[in-house]
């Protein structure tokens, strides 16, 4: 029997992130891009306080503790606000994905029982569509001064978010309660069947935003300015929301424009020095910066995940720009980061080249999470870097078990991650395919990403996708999509002679398709299923 | 009621921290000073491993979980492996200060009850003294190899950490527990009555080592080096012993070498960027470092504690030695670093002496822990700067009550630090004085600490001290103890010359006295009860 601790006992609560930033960082600065254009400014101490006006908001709607609140909006001062105010008070903030297709919407605003919803001016038509599915929510909520306040048709009620801040006080004691509690609801958008609720607990969130800070990992403090590209409605936009008034950082957020023009200008006049988002923000900003000759004056460096960065764009960041790129891995079932790639110290000494190969891997955990990879029988594999097999997480902000259901979610007290996986004898961890995307060609495995990055490396090729279609000799064999960049005229001989130099001979693709785009999904991710769909049979009639 | 979160429930312990420095970090480097001199070098990983050879070897002493092993050690690798081994089996860690009267050690040996005794051969007269009084003991452990160990007068065994240690098979599972267990026991050298234990939690001490990684902390991570100086029997040399191997810094442990030319050639040559410990430890590095003509090649940062740095010291090392100072609070009470001095982005823009006022100060708390300053009545006083009353602290990772007591030590929630400060509106916090030691004099209230920085600002002054004198007509006044620098002529005219252009002229000291060094405590602190009871009567024949 161990001995109790004499510690105080005091919960891990987001309220505790707010008043910590409000006390200890009050006049730092938030930046928010309003949904019309125009730039607020406002400081953590202001924060605070329209965040307790707000929490009397809520109150004087008739929400108590448990409630659930949706929002559908973006990266802006409002939507943060709602984040403290609604979790702050022992509420749920669900956060909704506007890609989704309007009937998962309704689906999940009806499954989360969501009682007021919070909604950006951009989404009034997607309101006007979901609303009259909704009848539980009380309250729709535009996200607003009255002068930019919308009308939905169909809905005869729309309250204007400032008019119920401004008649609230700005007084309010933040409850205390239990750390594991609920505070944050996000689906995940399954390719098959309804959406999934994920519940984040306060303590998860507090921990990860906690750790996040950390030098090898986002490195955020009172010298930063943090832009998150990364949107909240998709796993708390990484916990930056908290992480930043945690650490003090001076944060921006850039509202709907996410497109290189905007981010470039955003970051150059509001002194941005760190960012994270998809790998897709990355290269449109890319691709802009050259096109227009620009550089970074204080960009250091960004975060990326979602899906994998190849290695010769994590090279021109760096080479090019000066920008250094961590490469992460995370999923709406681990709350937000779970591993980031982070060179060792003897990493440092290496030639660039294998630093960014490194880089490019997903890297190491986090402090706090732990991971595995095992065979079909749930045997852990070695750690040697080349064997392969499903990713498993356990930790601190890791899921147990899926909202409203009762069966755990995990094998053995590890989640399964549905990613194919390698780690090596330092810890350094590489996504090698999804479960579902990974080909099986004559007993072997091809990785579908492997194939991609190697394919966005030719100077033609604005993306890439590799699917494997079924075959009759070879059970499977990759197919190869691709978008060129404008006014380039790349064909099929070209770019597989390209790739014979950087993949072994039998996994090139069989065959090269090229497209205007590539599907996408929701959350910014290559739809492969619809691409599966539409070429799947393009190699049942040939033995090649 | 809020919604029960959904997240996996992993505790927070030490091993967990071990575990993951050992897997993301395993090539790391712990550098060791050995008692003999030697410097020896080990990994992470081959930590890990002489971690579990340890719990293996303590097992097979009989241990079980919830004992308590007692260390007397300096900081060196072997007592950083009894820090992971013991708290890691759930048994309890008993760092002792070796600087206590003899007595003391034995009232606490006693009191803890602990069964094993790990101590460094500089210790073993200490132990010769103490081991008869300590009959429940069962075993005396000299944490060496067989060729240094120690015979102890008076003791029939001592056993060799090595032989014990290479006794045992390095595989090892770490139990799991509730994280608000015990892991740590440290006892506070309180002044009058015995001392009083107070008993960290696995919880407080993950959550601190985490914290205060944070880059505007220690900013502790992979790119640095990092040598506590501060103790390991010291409240857990403010918990880098856990925060290097959890962050991946590089470590660097000094053993019992802390004079000014061996930190300084430690630091060199093991290219040290991060060290901590008391300011009399720093006043004798910048002593040497003057006297010698030398620089810091790496060195960029330190953070100090324990007792007020004078603001003419922190300028003296940014400016001449470009190292930044942080300035930090914490105590026995606090398991480790609760405030620490942090500039603001906007502070970063003054003058560089405005600047070095500001570190001057406590700073700011860590996230995780809150801070009021409240007067006799209990009642909040406002952050204005300038009010002053009992700094009064709660958090994660303070004291509820100590060892072996039933009753809190906790007054409305918070613990009374006995510390009088003052809060500013950006959370700044200064220690203007203990409660025992301010001056009351005439109802109003001298800061002896502000007093003797003004001092040790003048440079004929090597250390300085003001306590509080009984007066017939003031109640009480102050007198200026001083200890020259070697070969200056200062005397009491010109001091008080000094003085008067830096404080208001009541505060001035009545009588100065010149002696050739303070009295110094166990933690090294200057005893000022020793002082009063010498001088408490220089004025109460007087009427100045």
């Amino acid at each position: 029997m161990t001995q109790p601790g004499l510690m105080m006992d005091r919960p891990l609560l987001i309220s505790g992130i707010l008043t910590h930033g409000a006390a200890q960082h009050g006049s730092q600065e938030i930046v928010s891009r309003d949904t019309h254009g125009a730039l607020v400014r406002q400081t953590y101490r202001d924060t605070a306080r329209r965040v307790r006006q707000l929490a009397n908001a809520l109150k004087a709607l008739g929400l108590h503790s448990g409630d659930v609140v949706a929002s559908i909006a973006w990266n802006n001062h409002r939507h943060l606000e709602a984040y403290y105010a609604v979790s702050g008070s022992g509420m749920v903030m669900h956060t909704c994905n506007p890609r989704l297709h309007p009937q998962q919407l309704i689906y999940i605003l009806n499954h989360a029982e969501d009682q007021v919803v919070l909604f950006d001016t951009t989404f009034a038509p997607l309101v006007a569509a979901i609303a009259p599915h909704c009848p539980k929510v009380r309250a729709w909520v535009c996200l607003s001064d009255r002068e930019h306040c919308v009308s939905v048709s169909g809905l005869e009620t729309v309250l204007c978010y400032e008019e119920l801040l401004n008649a609230q006080p700005d007084d309010f004691t933040w409850p205390e309660f239990d750390e594991k509690s609920g505070a944050v609801l996000c689906y995940t958008s399954g390719t098959t069947g309804n959406p999934k609720g994920v519940l984040y607990s306060h303590r998860g969130i507090v921990l990860n935003a906690t750790t996040s800070c950390l030098p090898d990992v986002l490195s955020l403090g009172t010298r930063e300015c943090v832009l998150p590209v990364v949107p909240m409605f998709h796993i708390n936009a990484w916990c930056i929301p908290y992480s930043a008034m945690l650490s003090g950082a001076r944060l921006v957020l850039p509202g709907p424009q996410l497109d290189g023009a905007s981010l470039h200008s955003l970051m150059e006049s509001e002194k941005v020095t760190i960012s994270a988002g998809v790998p897709t923000i990355w290269l449109g900003l890319l691709q802009y910066v050259d096109a227009q000759g620009l550089k970074f004056s204080t960009m250091r460096r960004t975060s990326v995940g979602g899906s994998a960065m190849p290695q010769a764009i994590i090279a021109r960041f760096n080479d090019d720009y000066g920008v250094e790129v961590r490469h992460g891995w995370g999923m709406t079932e681990t709350t937000a980061i779970a591993t980031l790639s982070n060179l060792s110290a003897a990493d440092r000494s290496l030639p660039a080249a294998e630093q960014y190969a490194i880089v490019a891997r997903q890297g190491k955990v986090v402090s706090g999470i732990e991971i595995k990879v095992v065979d079909e029988n749930g045997k852990e594999l070695p750690r040697d870097g080349t064997s392969q097999g499903e990713l498993m997480v356990r930790g601190q902000w890791i899921i147990e078990r899926y909202f409203k259901t009762t069966q755990s979610a995990l094998v053995d007290g590890w989640f399964p991650t549905g990613d194919i996986a390698t780690i090596d004898a330092n810890g350094v961890m590489n996504i090698r395919d999804r479960t579902k995307d990974v080909i099986k060609s004559g007993g072997e495995w091809i990785s579908s990403i492997d194939l991609e990055n190697a394919a966005v490396g030719h100077p033609a090729v604005a993306s890439a996708a590799v699917i494997g279609v079924k075959h009759p000799k070879w059970d499977e064999r990759p197919l190869l999509l691709i978008v060129r960049k404008p006014d380039q005229a790349l064909e099929k001989d070209e770019i597989l002679e390209f790739l014979e130099k950087r993949v072994v001979k039998w996994w090139l693709p069989n065959e090269v398709v090229f497209l205007d785009a590539l599907p996408v999904g929701g959350t910014g991710k290559v739809k492969k299923s619809e691409l599966r769909q539409m070429y799947g049979g393009v190699f049942t009639s040939e033995a090649s």
